[in-house]
């Protein structure tokens, strides 16, 4: 149970990885078989609705839900008094802090609606019509309370209070007025004011962004089957089936063992389909009616409820000297995490430099609540916003200094051993290496025309290594299926196939590739953190050598000699170098057939708390044009770089890179949030939420540069998040390159585009 | 991974073992939740119903499947054409001598059909009638052959040939012309011949049966799901989902790996469920209409075209000393196997005599063919035929004698070292304790009236060991969930969470215990053979042990010192006495609850063909009353005593033998196949085919005997077999003894026990 570390295998036994087979689940998903949340409905299954709160902030004064129950065909009634309760304190669940007494109420309204949509009761009945027309039944008086939606307005003096006794944490002298400032974080490196005093230039700025949604396309959906024996089956749409069991289980009061979740497939995540929003209440349901209850959620419903990426409000401040390098940097940042407490506020200072090698750095940051939808996760939580505002300083510098944009970056890209601010010290080379990539790309000197701006933007993620499970099983016939706890995303089974066949140095025909049920393969995280191809893959890989242990041990059994020195290669056991016999290789394949004459099948399964990943880097450059007229912005050419370590199946890290392109271009130009006076939001639906299409975007250029992870079986490191991170800035620094104005605030749509070549002038 | 061997448990830590709680399944059964084999239904899924043959014996000269395909509905048609072809040989698929090119046959006719109910076309439409209304539109041309059904009628010289070409095998020399003996097997141990010369008495008698049925509740049934990329799900209700996979997949010209099995729950098997007949003919349907598809069977297609218990033909010659030794011993017996060879005719001859102590032995056997549905296997399949004759005979001896046939029987019981027919040597007492125990039951000495019969037996049964799968996994709520690869017939979700709560020292309520499907779990061989307590919860306890040696490391871990010497008991690691610095007890549920910031979760997976198992022993006494009118016979009363090794849980040991015993009795009294003159079986249904029901049952007597296995860690032997053994001979010796006429035909219904009454004289 040894994880991988140290040598990597010789290139000749590399055969499938970085190959582009067929997915396995290209065929179903495209003919329409693959099973997603909402495809699942056992016997006998019911429908649940959720009402959701009118008021943006209200005092809950009465329920009654006599009327609702009373309905023909509403079989289950559930409000915030069916939820169980729990102190106002933060737990930890696995590694993370969760406050159990937010996450209840996130789920179901107990005392207050914390904002508009959030849930206030359910209804089961036997039809989905009759649900919602239960829901109308159920009466509910509030006593509304003024509420705050802006980062602005939240930390205002004398701001309405979300939560009425909330004190910030990590401030010394502990306050001892309550705030909407929840948590604040602050780091430091080296000496800031000195560092800033030897700059020859400095640049300060201001940056402010709204609320994007993921904008994953399916809804999220699940189906909660409660037994009469207390077990009970959820199906489940998810970025982690493991945590959506976990969390069910603590907030329907029940036990982890309790529930069995079945991942479906999953229409998209992006971070935000790691909490959960309708499987409790669906649970408790199906509890309460003694029937499969499933629940859907409309568009409308995931807009108003399910998190979105955090507004923000930030000032960056960076010094140079007039040869490029960097002296000092600071950052000051307000993340808005909605109506609890969970913004990634602590990334947007960790990310912010983290890719460069400033010796001095000072940063600061502010978890802010308000009455808006709790945030999630969204691809690099937290990195996005501060390094648009880092990059679009730097921007300003290089053209300050005369420096090429890549050139400044190259200057003072990060190295192994490099210190970064929180006590954190680089661990892997790569940056300087794709940042070399992206200045040699041929496009990065096409002329630009009239109207045409370039921008460049780098960005760092931290990635993730944490929990994953996988089982290896081999069948009689030769056949291999590997199987694992991180829900496919991103073609995880494709890559997971790819490295057990090489591992095993079989075919990939032979190798079958799942993913498996909470019961059924030893637990994992979230598939989350550009974790799953690195993770995952050290867990399949040790599965897999599980494995080749067993057969080689077999093959000394058979052979009558001891297992130390047999080695295996090509998919078969090859006697050591000192046995005497000249015994002929046993392959997989004949192994597996004589398995249970021989003392029986092969099989292992797998499942560590990984360490060893590396971070994710990317950089790019986008070129867009502007309409003076209308302030459209048309992107042109977008190129991007990032460092794979290896590419297992390089058309996934392509598609990643790209998806992460085209969410960049969305959250830069066109997405966002629009609030009333009301705290409602007013564009909760695609026609008024505008994310790209195809006819959108160009063809975006992906350039993947391979600097191997050495902890990593194969050299893999995580690449889903990390161009989203630096996407929306290089878009930023084309825009203001195009427009000559700096644009400091998102989205850069035609409104503000127009605004801003309207006061244009010298860069600030 | 080491298998246990020697030393059981210390009493005081054996808490849950030999507890009676609730049944895991319990609740989901009676409620109504449970899902069998008919209660899977994917979306959009159709219909396949099998066109079967309307002769015992006829050569297809045309199959035109156009007018069915044709008609508005159907999806798919498929016929012996669109099965694979295989050589006339036998292969090992695991350790199973199978013959494909027969099997395939089964499942659907090619050039012949071999009997009546066979399978010669299957059609999927959208609904079950129309499927049912396109079978009356395949026209086939039969050319009609004489047919064969009673062993009589097989072996008779000339007779009909089934396969025209089958020569008898291990015969010497080979004969040169086509029979329907398919093989011989002939043992030996000592000299029979002397053996009988040294005898005071020896009787001889002969004895016939005919087919019954295993008469499971539940008919089968099954859903595949062929997906356009080559992958496949099929639900199952059997009692080995791998065996499915591994048949159909061959059968289906598809790999293992192709395939996932989900088992669903099962409605009864006894050895019924071992066998594909839908499951191919399902998989082809939906590879060729793309969707998925459901088959059941009618009582009526259960009836006629899966397999019963062989019918047998046996002669029996036993000698004996005036004092009760057993000098000698034969059995010739002919098995029925139906249409193609596999009737448990080896077991016939090597289960006969092996429950005594007779030096000297003779057996031979014969696998006899004819135009019946082929036989499947039967609760200890090939030895209830036998022991019927051989304990019949042993009670006409006893009588002879004049010895208590009890004490007949102690007076030969075999010993641990004695040799067995079949180059075996006996491994495990209990034996002699048994009968002991049956002896001293009060109502063995109950005095008897008029037309009263007590009759006594005793069985012996091979059992099986074979290879099992399992997992465990700990939730980091402390909540452990251990499955296995063995489908649940008999109640071994209890009896797995039972030894597994004792191996960890926890509470049963916190272990939940599943069957895993194909793709989840290592290998395993059927449920059958009475192995799952005794095999699968080795496995069980191996996974557990597995995890308790982490449990033991992570302890060491946080304490800083060496895992060595670490307790693990009472559910908590313990420190070595040699450890300084007095750490507390670390439990399962601490453990589990920082699994992940300490390293990583806590699970396991263990698979393994195991050793050490030990026979099935019965010993019985059945008191009956024969009414003189009718002829009907009324049990008593009836009292099994069978050595559990350890009885896990007592109820389901109580209930495994009053099972075996009821299905015994029904196997006497009633059951049994009757074929007209045109080879059609003329009672395929509950009403003509008469199985006991509870009013024709006394309460059934049950004394567990416990005689530790010391190859199993709670020191279990398998139960769920032996009690049939004996059955029918015990009813026989009891009906004989109440009409005082022996009965040597089965079943002894009113007709034959009437004709005996008759023709009643002395013993032979």
């Amino acid at each position: 149970m040894n994880e991988h570390s140290g040598v990597l295998p010789p290139e000749d036994e590399i055969v499938h990885v970085g190959d582009r087979p067929v997915r396995p689940d290209g065929v179903p998903k495209v003919t329409g078989a693959a099973c997603y949340g909402g495809d699942y409905a056992p016997p006998g299954m019911i429908w649940g609705k959720v009402l959701r709160a009118p008021h943006a902030h209200a005092r809950i004064l009465r329920i009654d839900t006599a009327r609702a129950a009373a309905l023909p065909g509403v079989k289950a009634v559930v409000t915030g008094a069916d939820f169980p309760d729990f102190p106002d304190a933060y737990h930890g669940i696995e590694r993370l802090q969760k406050n159990l007494h937010h996450d209840v109420r996130n789920v179901m309204a107990k005392e207050k609606v914390y904002f508009h949509g959030q849930p206030v009761a359910a209804v089961a009945a036997s039809d989905e019509a009759t649900a919602k027309a239960a829901l109308a039944l159920v009466e509910v008086e509030y006593e509304i309370l003024p509420h705050v939606i802006t980062i602005d307005e939240a930390i205002a003096d004398d701001a309405p209070l979300v939560h009425e006794t909330m004190i910030t944490r990590n401030v010394t002298p502990t306050p001892t007025k309550p705030s909407n400032i929840t948590r604040r974080y602050a780091a430091s490196l080296g000496d800031a004011d000195a560092g800033f005093a030897e700059a020859d230039e400095v640049v300060e700025l201001s940056f402010a962004s709204v609320p994007v949604h993921q904008g994953y396309i399916e809804p999220h959906a699940c189906v909660a089957e409660h037994a009469a024996d207390g077990t009970a089956h959820l199906w489940v749409s998810s970025q982690g089936h493991f945590q959506m069991r976990d969390l069910t289980a603590v907030l329907s009061g029940m036990s982890n063992g309790d529930i069995r979740v079945t991942p479906a497939e999953i229409g998209g995540g992006f971070g935000g389909k790691t909490k959960v929003y309708l499987e409790p209440v669906a649970m408790i349901l199906s509890r309460k009616s003694g029937l499969p209850v499933k629940m859907t959620m409309t568009r409308d419903e995931v807009f108003r409820a399910t998190g979105p990426a955090s507004d923000s409000k930030i000032r960056v401040k960076i010094g140079a000297k007039r040869d490029g390098t960097l002296t000092a940097a600071e950052i000051e940042l307000y993340y808005n995490s909605g109506a609890f407490p969970g913004a990634p506020f602590i990334n947007g200072v960790l990310c912010a430099f983290a890719h460069y090698a400033i010796p001095n750095q000072r940063g600061v940051a502010y978890d802010v609540v308000s009455n808006r939808a709790m945030t999630a996760a969204y691809r690099a939580p937290g990195s996005t916003q501060s390094c648009f505002a880092v990059e679009a300083v730097l921007d300003v510098l290089s053209k300050k200094l005369g420096l090429d944009p890549i050139d400044l970056r190259l200057k003072n890209a990060i190295r192994v051993g490099d210190a970064q601010i929180g006590d954190r010290t680089m661990s892997h080379e790569g940056f300087a290496e794709i940042l070399t990539a992206l200045k040699s790309h041929p496009g990065y000197t096409r002329p630009l025309g009239p109207n045409q701006g370039r921008g460049v933007a780098a960005g760092f993620w931290h990635n993730m290594s944490g929990h994953s499970g996988a089982t290896c099983m081999v069948s009689s016939d030769g056949t291999v299926t590997v199987a694992s706890s991180s829900p496919d995303i991103g073609g995880s089974r494709a890559s997971m196939a790819m490295m057990a066949a090489d591992t095993f140095g079989i075919p990939y025909a032979d190798v079958r590739s799942e993913i498996h049920d909470t019961a059924s393969v030893p637990f994992g995280d979230v598939t989350g953190g550009s974790r799953v191809t690195f993770a995952t893959g050290k867990a399949i890989v040790g599965a897999c050598d599980t494995v080749i242990t067993q057969l080689k041990e077999r093959a000394a059994q058979i052979w009558g000699v001891d297992a130390e020195g047999i080695e295996w290669k090509d998919g078969a056991a090859h006697p050591s170098s000192t046995n005497v016999g000249g015994f002929e290789p046993l392959t997989l394949k004949e192994l597996a057939a004589n398995a249970q004459a021989t003392g029986g099948h092969f099989g292992a399964s797998y499942g560590k708390t990984m360490s060893g990943h590396a971070p994710g880097l990317s950089a790019m450059f986008c070129d867009v044009e502007v309409d003076p007229e209308t302030g459209a912005v048309k992107v042109l050419d977008f190129v991007s770089c990032q460092d794979a370590g290896r590419a297992i199946h390089p058309s996934y890290v392509e598609g990643q890179m790209q998806g992460a392109v085209a969410q960049g271009i969305g959250w830069a130009l066109n997405e966002g949030y629009v609030y009333g006076p009301d705290g409602k939001l007013q564009n909760a639906g695609w026609l008024d939420y505008r994310m790209p299409v195809a006819s959108d975007l160009p063809m975006i250029g992906t350039v993947i540069v391979e600097v191997p992870n050495p902890h990593h079986p194969f050299g893999v490191k995580g690449v889903a998040e990390a161009s989203m991170v630096s996407a929306v800035a290089a878009v930023g620094n084309a825009v203001s390159n195009a427009a000559g104005r700096r644009m400091t605030t998102l989205p850069m749509n035609p409104e503000t585009v127009l605004a801003a070549l309207d006061e244009r002038g010298p860069e600030p």
